[in-house]
């Protein structure tokens, strides 16, 4: 399979909330509202290299979890979604061995691998320049959270239309268009 | 057919420049490296409304022209662009009939109808709910070029794989997230 088979995070009500994660939510959520939107999300995530993470980064995190397309999640979705920056950020470190925050091709390439993915490495070699246009041929650790967002997204997009589990699907205009503008930002 | 024939503009260097486009272009290209980024673009194109576009919209717009993704197009680009949107402008603004810089949803419709879409009801309140996540069920000339690039990128990518035109396709895992990531901000 050319993908992992893991779908997102659990966001049950009944999931046992970190404390570090309440207090980050509740410090974020000023209103009390128990919703907080994508600049909200910004102020509260730090990207593991002393900054924060760029608004589409943002954008695209609160898309993953926002199922009622209003801009916002709430406590549980955050939980979710922080445990898989959280996850990724781990899979970054592991390959950044000089932690300069960015990681080559090659990397990138044994990075997704370990995330379960089997990819070409013309498709690897599309994905850097694609994050990086200005021809480093490396992907920072901010672009590396925003490719993973995505690929998260369209592949459970994808999964859930490939019962077979072929790897292939068939898929419809209307469909297809509404999956590509979904999970854009 | 639920999406209509034509491709993107002509790009050949045989086209004949206007010299208003021929103007901008110069003027932007400060350089005078013959292409310019999205940034650019930005100063030079106005939106119809006194305004200027979002940066999302201008990052768009060239990526449906930038073959060798480098963040840049040239002239010849550049005037298919300017032809693209302007036809969309004229579209905009004949469903815009008190000039407030927005049209409801059956607008939108109508507009997406003349336009050679042929998307469902619901299809077309998703597009809404997207664009406009405040709920006020309209969408700004900004908003509606944004989706008019999407829409066109990810129609074009839909076409070149529907050989037969039955307006269904069949597509491998990374072939769909190649399509997916490329005609996404």
């Amino acid at each position: 399979m050319a993908y992992p088979n893991t779908m997102y995070g659990s966001t049950n009500p009944e999931t046992q909330i970190s404390p570090e994660v309440q207090q980050w939510f509740s410090t974020v959520d000023r209103d009390g509202s128990g919703r907080i939107t994508a600049i909200e999300l910004k102020s509260a995530l730090a990207n593991g290299q002393g900054g924060t993470f760029s608004d589409t980064a943002c954008r695209l995190m609160i898309g993953m979890f926002d199922k009622e397309k209003n801009g916002t999640i709430d406590l549980f979705e955050f939980q979710a979604l922080y445990n898989y920056i959280n996850a990724w950020l781990d899979v970054f470190r592991g390959f950044d061995h000089d932690n300069s925050g960015s990681i080559q091709e090659n990397e990138l390439n044994a990075a997704l691998t370990q995330m379960g993915y089997r990819l070409s490495r013309e498709f690897i070699s599309f994905l850097i320049k694609k994050s990086d246009p200005t021809g480093h041929s490396t992907i920072t650790i901010d672009q590396f959270i925003v490719l993973c967002v995505q690929i998260q997204r369209f592949t459970d997009a994808f999964r859930i239309r490939d019962n077979e589990q072929t790897g292939i699907i068939t898929i419809g205009f209307e469909d297809f268009l509404g999956v590509a503008l979904n999970c854009s930002v």
